[in-house]
C-alpha cells in the first residue's frame, strides 16, 4: 500500500494527513498557520508535521508530500505567486523550501483544485470523466477535471469559475469586475440580498430578531439556520441564491457538459432549498442533453477534501 | 506524405478537400447539399466526391474521410443527433453510411470543433496549449482545445461557448434562455442594437440611406461596410458588440486561461473596431495574469477551416 502526506495550508490553520492510495486518512494533525510570521516560519511548521505523520505509516512506500495552498501559484515550479495581504510570500519557492527540509518529493497545487481532485478521486465525482467543483464561501473557488486531469490553462491560472460573469450590470466583485458569480453568490452577495429584504418596513423574520440593526452580524450560516426554521426571508434569499448559482452552472454546463457539478464550502450546507433552485435553473436553461444529465451534488469529503486532494497529487495517477 | 479527405457538410453546400499532413489543400470541390432530399441522398453526394478527390493524391497513404457536420452529434458513434428543421436526420448513422460506400475509415465531428482543430493545427493557434475558437455568425459556435484535444464533455455536447450567460436579464436567445453571448453578439443581437439607434429621430447614418425602413435588409455585413466608411452609428454598434463579446471572453479567460482566443465567421470580419473593444474588456476585467497574456486574434484559415479541420481529425495526431 502506497502512502503520501497531504498538507492543506489555510489562512488560519495548517492541516496535515497521512493518506493511503485508497484515499483514506490514516492519521492527521492540525497547527495554527501564523502566516504573519513569514513564509520561512510557516515552512518550518509544515516540515515538522512530516516526520510525525510519516511515523504513523504501517509500511508501504511513502511517495512524498502534496501541498494545497490558497491563491495564485505555479504548480510546475511549486512557487506561490502571492498571498493576499502578505507581501513576504510573493514568488515564494514553497516546493524547494519544503523539499530541502523533508527530503521527500513535494508537489504544490491550488487548494480549490486539490479539493476538486479529492472529490473526483474518492468523493462525489468518482468514476466521472468531467467534473466541476465549486467551493462556496466568502469567495467562490473551484476546479475543473477532465479525464482525471485538472484544467490548468496557461501559467496555471485556469479554473476561476467564481469569476464568470452572469450579469455585466451586476454588483461589483472583489476582483474589480462587475456581476461575477462570486459577486452574487459569495457571502457578501447573499448577505446583501437578505439585508435588503430585512430593511423593508413590515418584514417579519427571525433574522431581524437575531441581529437587530447590525448588518455585520448577518452571515450565510445564520440565514441557513433561519431557513431551516421556516423563515420566509431566509428561504427566499437561499432560493434566489440557488437560482443565480444555477445561471452560472448553465454556462459551465454548456461549456463543459460535465457529468457532475459538486458544491462544497460553508454556503453549500444551506442544503435542499439552494440545490433545488440551482437544479431547476440548469434543467430549464442548459442546452440539451446536458440539461437532463448534469448532476448537481454536495461535496462528500467536507473539511478533509483539502488534505486528501493534496495527497492525491501524488497518489491518484 | 499522408493524406486525408476533409468534408465540410454545410446547410447550403458540401465542401470537400484533399489535405496533406502539412495541412495543405491539394484539391477541392463543392456541391450543393440539398438537405431536403434526405440524408441518404446527401450521403451519396458526399461519397461521390471521395474517389474524385482521392485521384488527385500524388502517392502517400490515404488515412480516410473526416466529416465536419453542424448541430449536435456523437463523434464516438458517428451519428447525427438532429439537424434543425430536418426531421429525417434524427439519429442518422452518418459514419456507417459513408463507410459502407467509400471503404475508408470515416470520422465525424461538430463543424465548429473542426474549425477549432484546424486553427490549432495550422492556423492562428499553432503551437498553443490552450486555444478557444469562436465562430461569429447568425449563431455563435465554438470549440475549446487543451493540449491539442477537443473538450468534448459528456455525450460530446461541450464547447457551446455561444451559450454562456453574460446577463440573465438580457434578450431571449434562440436556445430558450435569456442573455446568452449569442443573444447579444449573434447577427440578430447586432442588428437589433443598430436598428434601435436608427429608429431614434434625428439619427444620421449611411445605413438609413441603404435600407430605409426595411429592418430585414439590415445585416452585420452592411454595418461593417458602413463602419469602414466612418459611419458613427455603425462604429458605435461594432464597438458595443466588441465590448459585449469581451464580457464573454472574460468568463472564458477566467475559466481556461487560454493563450489565444480565435475569432472566425462573418461577423469577425468587422475587424479592428470589434477586436479592439473586445481586447480592452479582457485587459480590464479578466483576472491577472490572463488579462495580460490572452491574445485575441482573427482566424487564419477562413472558409477552408472546416475542410482542413475535418481532415485534421485523421491527420493531426
Amino acid at each position: 500500500m502506497k502512502n503520501a502526506i497531504g498538507i492543506d495550508l489555510g489562512g488560519t490553520n495548517i492541516k496535515g494527513g497521512l493518506v493511503n492510495e485508497e484515499g483514506r486518512i490514516l492519521a492527521q494533525m492540525e497547527v495554527p498557520t501564523m502566516a504573519h510570521e513569514g513564509p520561512d516560519a510557516v515552512c518550518s511548521r509544515i516540515a515538522r508535521m512530516v516526520p510525525d505523520l510519516r511515523a504513523k505509516a504501517q509500511g508501504g512506500a511513502m511517495l512524498g508530500v502534496g501541498i494545497g495552498a490558497p491563491g495564485p501559484l505555479n504548480p510546475n515550479k511549486g512557487t506561490i505567486y502571492m498571498m493576499p495581504n502578505l507581501p513576504a510570500w510573493e514568488n515564494y519557492p514553497l516546493k524547494d523550501k519544503i523539499e530541502d527540509k523533508v527530503r521527500l518529493p513535494v508537489v504544490v497545487e491550488n487548494d480549490a483544485n486539490c479539493a476538486a481532485l479529492a472529490e473526483a478521486w474518492h468523493g462525489a465525482g468518482q468514476g466521472v470523466r468531467t467534473a466541476i467543483l465549486l467551493t462556496l464561501g466568502t469567495g467562490i473557488g473551484g476546479g475543473v477535471l477532465i479525464d482525471g486531469r485538472l484544467v490548468n490553462g496557461t501559467h496555471m491560472s485556469a479554473g476561476e469559475v467564481g469569476h464568470i460573469v452572469i450579469n455585466f450590470n451586476g454588483p461589483k466583485c472583489g476582483c474589480g469586475n462587475h456581476g461575477c458569480l462570486e459577486a452574487f453568490c459569495g457571502s457578501a452577495g447573499i448577505v446583501n440580498r437578505a439585508w435588503e429584504q430585512l430593511e423593508k418596513p413590515g418584514t417579519v423574520s427571525i433574522l431581524r430578531d437575531r441581529i437587530g440593526t447590525d448588518k455585520l452580524a448577518l452571515t450565510p450560516q445564520l440565514i441557513s439556520e433561519a431557513a431551516e426554521k421556516g423563515d420566509g426571508v431566509a428561504l427566499s434569499v437561499l432560493r434566489e441564491t440557488g437560482r443565480l448559482l444555477g445561471v452560472g452552472l448553465v454556462s459551465l454546463a454548456n461549456i463543459f457538459a460535465p457529468e457532475v457539478v459538486i458544491l462544497g464550502g460553508g454556503v453549500a450546507r444551506a442544503g435542499d432549498v439552494l440545490f433545488a433552485a440551482a437544479r431547476e435553473e440548469v434543467k430549464r436553461h442548459a442546452l440539451p442533453p446536458a440539461n437532463e444529465y448534469v448532476k448537481i451534488v454536495p461535496a462528500a469529503l467536507g473539511n478533509n477534501a483539502g488534505v486528501i486532494g493534496a495527497a492525491a497529487l501524488l497518489l491518484s495517477h
